[in-house]
């Protein structure tokens, strides 16, 4: 896929700075190519739900904000992504020092773009799939560009 | 509906007290009844966006965890709900000086229940939707009960 | 909400009418006014799975196609509406005389609407809820217009 | 993954030849194996819509039961498996000469499994990705087993 700006890295970057509630979670930005994206969230205390495994919350966040980064890529200047909707799946529990997220875009569009995250918990050195998300964006004008 | 214990509401307020996530978010428990739920959270600086606007990951929690509440109101004693998948569509920017979420479960169930969440921003005295979503839960045996 | 063209009644027919797929199932438009739609299907042989309900394609099928009508109330002349996505949950078995789905839209949009849908068994004078849908539409300028 | 029964091959193909809406609608079982199934639909004009493309119902129903074999290649002996839910992005226009769907297994399970599937149009030696969908089932006793 072709981004649409050569600048698209520092965008992303700039996305991740400014969002308080990505930046308070700890969800990192790892690496960024033209329609993929991997982000890391080292699991901490205010992560977890009552008993004691990753909130869904957290993952579906994650799932979401790393499929923005995804398709924010390969947008034009002075346009922005918005999330339109997202499914997500959990499919085991949550467990272990850290999550990474990798999106990759299905379908890149002028209006629409389909983007899908996998959400794996890592332990030591094993990496366990514990959600798969659908993640439809749209890309509109910047409102502050 | 017909709640299985008669204990609900301290069952289900107790899983407001104890899950760091959702505690921190400052998603409180309004009301709960058998077979729905609703709860409010006060927009502070930190649920916000690069762009100002409440994110899409926010209202995803705040869908999820009220439709967890509402399924968690209709299970036997020793067991809790996980949520198994859901979807969520974000119909407009969520702005103003609170959400308020609203669950109701569309399918009781000994092993499933489906809810279906709405969040509503206020500003003042209006109220306008901004997220639909429809959640599937599992309810399984209490690890800790 | 506001019909953008005051012919959508004979344009939403039109597509019922034109649609091989939609036609052969048997799905058949009752009611339509702007923002909602209903549709009525006799269940038949042709509609089961190997256990004797109605597939869930079909139930599928019936709740995107009147998302779709329920749009296409509100859009304007030489538009038409395209499914984006759709997620739709099977809540009960789907058996009976006929199924009857409602859509009602929950966010008209110039580029995107979304609609929701209920699916109801009939059983002589009984009705069952037996599928919810959330349905995604992009509104795009008619091929053929 | 291990299948459960050494005869689910066998099973799988009877759900196809005794399902009545996915007989007529022309999908053929192509190959399956533990955890994963693929499906052909040739197109014919009772599938298209109004605008001469197939219908996302049909896709849905592509989707949706070629998850539904790869599930359940994998569950025991008098067991069925059913859809709780499912979601589906519309990627592309299908158009061509045939869709090929490959559902693969996501997270097995004796309650649950999650499968997803992916649909592309075939035209002359080309493919191209034209569906997405995340299916949620489960694990049920079979009602005539």
């Amino acid at each position: 896929m072709e981004p649409s700006s050569p600048d698209y890295r520092e965008a992303v970057t700039r996305i991740f700075d400014t969002a308080h509630f990505v930046r308070d979670l700890g969800i990192e930005l790892k690496e960024i190519g033209p329609g993929w994206c991997e982000t890391l969230l080292r699991i901490e205390r205010k992560h977890l739900q009552q008993d004691g495994v990753v909130h869904a919350g957290v993952i579906a966040t994650m799932a979401d904000h790393t499929a923005g980064a995804s398709s924010a890529s390969l947008i034009p200047v002075s346009t922005i992504v918005l999330t339109v909707e997202f499914k997500v799946n959990f499919l085991r529990p949550a467990t272990g020092e850290a999550l990474r997220c990798r999106a990759e875009v299905l379908k890149p569009g002028k209006m629409l773009i389909v983007s899908e995250s996998e959400v794996y918990a890592r332990r030591g050195e094993e990496e366990t799939l514990v959600a798969k998300a659908l993640v439809t964006l749209a890309v509109v004008p910047d409102p502050h560009g």
